[in-house]
């Protein structure tokens, strides 16, 4: 078995704080403990596809640790195994292009090919591993931390601290004006960070897309705390949270573009309900991309960077078809393919929900 | 002419980050340099109707400097010379109850109001002031820095601040993705924190309500970026931008609830019309209420001090019907009515426009 | 057995982001799960030996989740078992007032005591729980995150932050002046502060307490990157770094206050000789007591969170003489013994410095 | 007389946050709207003497507007009228090599040269002017914001944010501890930042070098503190402060590096002294250099933009020998001699003085 002497690296999906961090270690634990080559890949399966790459010399990657974005660029659409392009007749027609990822793969004479991103890219990653045997490491990212493999997904602390001090901030506010503010956060499948926001930020009501909620719940809290003196709320949603029940009949879609909630999100949803419900004046804002841009916090920058270590190690080790990951205080590997099966989400009976409701946290239930 | 022994101090509209650091200074200053006793009115106008009032001990402000919100609470609703109260039927009926704000003063023996505010606020106190001869003197208050009689408001600095970290963490997405982000942020009738951010931020397009734009224009700045090789472009608007000309040709309220525009913001508007344009593709976001919270800057703070050490000083030397304000390095007194006649606005052609048009922003025309 | 009633809670040594956080999670834990009444003990061990108590109340730590220090106040002196006290002659004298200890435990009803500290803090409690029965739970506590029973402490990483982001804002000085920059941080015996800064920052050296340092190793790697073109370089220093072998030849205790390299700090003693050994313009700067004072980050709040309401769980079940802490994913119960025996350090052999030196960080050796 | 084609650019002096977003508007400028050619010099006048120079095109200063540092690199040392060289005996000399600035300037056939610094680069700028008729702007910089010729100096509202919030931290552990806290900000000669910072910070004394303090008058302030029951104090002092009277009778001098009060900082020396005096528990710590590097706010952006356009316009206009500056809310010119002549200084009996004193704040008089 010949050894490693080239990597290509590439980052897939959504934008996510840490990214270069990765590509730095990578860049650097290759070249400073092993002499191995490391060969970027522009703008995600697009630059695999069409052969868009370049070296990445050691001073490439300095000063991007502290950086926000990825310096490869990156693509969330483009699929080998499902790839648009223009036919003869200028439509778009969507075909299997993957032999062209293993000409990029056997032009650059690549021996391992590291894919950073989320379930998406990592799934293609393990297909392209599967059928054409290309040899894959994957390395997980999303700041909604609904990956499983990994204890914790780097960005996703980038993105709870932006998310927390919008709640802090909303929080000044809602006590000042005697309203309701509902915070709408990021994470359609899993709650991850409204939960961790909510509990951070001192949240009155989380809503969470595991957790279907029921707006007379959420009344009750509230009519609790105006019982209480408290004049002010603080409802922290996912953008994925769902109402349950009777009220709402029909079988809702998060992704349908027409679905009434999803117009204005969610926040509005709830905010327009329960302001008529309660009869408090009630505001929502929707924190969007800024909770996936920027700078990354020191613990995102840390585990980065030990993921793209390891991602190396793993790489030396031919452990393809691998996912790199957090589990305690070390990092493991997991098989590509157990880690994308399904979303990693917050279960309804874990110890942070146990906690936000011992102190008083309402879910909606 | 006797001395002034009491003064009573609201805070009035929109919260705004440094109300406390104004409080804390009236208090601090009317206690240690006169021996004054300070009266805090809870939630505007309201509470002077309604005589919701308690006393401000020094005590009573330890701690609040660095704290958003205000301690005293406030409502941007409540008119005294348009005060809704249901009548015999139950039904509400706006009557002038101006008479109960002069009994809350004589009740509590107040030699002096200073009203902390924005225009709404600041007009009503001069109304007070001048038929019914209440001894007022105004502070400016507003995150957009839209009022007169002032150089710069409280609160916009911190405004500014988080629009412009909120456009930096945009920028590092927008350039990994190639995408046009559009950044919408506060500035109903003026575009000074859009203008700001814009500057502070490196936004290629900045949209205000002083220019009205053309999507034209704007496609046009974003081609020129593409044909240097710049695959992402940002754009920053305030909520009041309007587009000029042909392509819209009905007048157009801002206020109007059924306004096309309105409904998804602005942002959204110039978003899917240049993704149409462009074909590159784009996303918008809507920053809303977190940049009027939270802690104000180090600048707010001393700015706010200021203004309330002087709204005292004002107050012993019986400036009534003045506004403070800041001119230049020094603190200066307008009256009021000259500072609410109409909004602060920036001038098309005024030195932060050419600077920004200079280093090649453009502003849709 | 009887039900747990009141609990008593305090708060004791350095300062800690995340103190509040674990009072407010007591206190709404124990009211609203449990209807327990919880009293806060004012000043640490001072308060429980004179009985310096109150009844903490809902309201009373209604918004202090986002709050740094103690709304009870802390001590680092109070000893029960050596307390300083004045005698007869007006002289200090230490002696045994543990029963003190028990008087106020009694005469205040309470069922148990919550201790929130470090090493000392608990290993008080813990005696307290021996020598007395003194039904303890204890929390660990310490920005340097060097105690045994859990994982991580809250208040580390909010101290992390801090230090990375001063590294960050020192980085652009060092290279725009091409200097050697050396940069303390806190961490008396244990490095962990110096090497999550470090790793999240980018230095290119770290020195820590477990690792004592040469300091021709590191003249070595700053003219390896000098060869390479880069004229700056970033030295990352645990206040507790320790220069090994030859060069200085006594047994150094890092307490000492006539210790010559204590007097300006390690980073000065390291500037300096670097300075000389180089040629290269060297700076030093020691972050000091910002690493430990201001708002918690959203980790730190919910752990403590968490350790709040695992303290009140690990009350009702009597789990006496035991420390909450993370382990992995979960809160689990460690003997308060065992936990203080001693301090947790960092391994030289960890996956972190591997990960570090796999990156090219020099530790000094 | 022609027309401008080429413009030279130079930073020197300290680190401060503001000089990229200087040279990306000068080099913007420049090219957008005068088609002229930018030159970088590196390294401050070490570059101007050695003739080290590139050319800046638009895409090398993209991105770099919130980035701290500069990407010409400064030195503090190289003046070309007493430049250090080794002489044949290898010792070194300093000789008047402003001839090789004038060689620099016609090599590269700069028609202006634009000086980006404090006092010392501008008075060599100016002398380079008066002397080699170099045709010079000036553009003024320094975090200490202690130049004539501007109202304020970018890189001042960066220093300032920095101080506060590190006052914001230090302030909960001085009240959790019940403690002193003496907080040394940067300011040589004069005391705008501890101004600042103490002002925003809520500090209960401030020390600057333009009010001589006696610590009985510190002493006294928090004697009336403990009465009051505040029992820990924030005193916020300029490196530069000054102890006045009989206390200190020899003239110090403040960079005498024997001076016993420089050694361990004033702070050191006011908090040692004040602790003997109150016999409450007292710590100091020196912020020191993050304080000078790191993102500048979006107000330092948005003024060292201005000034970057500016000068350009200057350089346009031939006002060679001029300084931009900002005054009140217009850019204007002074000539360099006036602006460097003496440093601008807080006077003692200014509104923001006066501000803080009516709030309760002590200078140590």
């Amino acid at each position: 078995m010949s050894k490693i002497k080239r990597i290509g690296i590439l980052t897939g999906g959504g934008d996510c704080p840490g990214l270069n961090a990765v590509i730095r270690a990578v860049v650097r634990t290759a070249a400073l403990q092993y002499g191995i080559e490391v060969y970027g890949i522009l703008d995600g399966y697009y630059g695999l596809i069409n052969n868009k790459i370049k070296k990445l010399e050691i001073n490439d990657v300095a000063g991007i640790l502290p950086r926000g974005g990825t310096i490869l660029g990156t693509s969330n659409r483009d699929n080998p195994f499902k790839y648009a392009e223009p036919n003869s007749n200028g439509k778009k027609e969507y075909k299997d292009v993957s032999h062209r990822v293993i000409e990029t793969i056997e032009n650059n004479r690549l021996d391992v090919l590291i894919t950073v991103g989320g379930d998406g890219t990592n799934a293609i990653a393990n297909r392209l591993f599967e059928t054409h045997n290309i040899p894959v490491i994957g390395v997980p990212k999303t700041i909604d931390n609904d990956l499983n493999g990994t204890d914790v997904t780097f960005g996703f602390d980038t993105a709870l601290t932006v998310a927390t001090s919008s709640v802090d901030k909303i929080h000044s506010t809602a006590e000042s004006h005697h309203r309701i503010m509902v915070i709408e956060v990021m994470g359609r499948y899993a709650g991850w960070i409204a939960l961790g926001a909510g509990m951070g930020g001192g949240g009155d009501v989380i809503l969470i897309p595991e957790i279907p909620f029921r707006l007379e719940k959420i009344k009750e809290k509230i009519d609790e705390r105006t019982k209480r003196g408290k004049r002010f709320s603080l409802i922290v949603a996912a953008e994925g949270a769902k109402p349950e029940g009777g009220e709402m009949v029909y079988a809702r879609k998060v992704d349908d573009p027409n679905d009434p909630i999803r117009l204005g999100g969610i926040s509005q949803y709830v905010g327009n309900r329960i302001e008529d419900m309660t009869g408090i004046e009630t505001r929502y804002t929707i924190l969007g991309h800024v909770q996936r841009g920027g700078s990354p916090t020191a613990f995102d920058r840390i585990l980065a960077t030990r993921f793209g270590y390891h991602a190396v190690e793993a790489a030396c080790e031919k452990k393809f078809g691998y996912l790199v990951g957090l589990r305690g205080q070390d990092i493991k590997l997991t098989p590509i393919e157990e880690a994308v099966a399904v979303p990693r989400r917050v279960a309804p009976d874990c110890d942070l929900i146990k906690t936000a409701m011992a102190v008083g946290t309402n879910f909606g239930f």
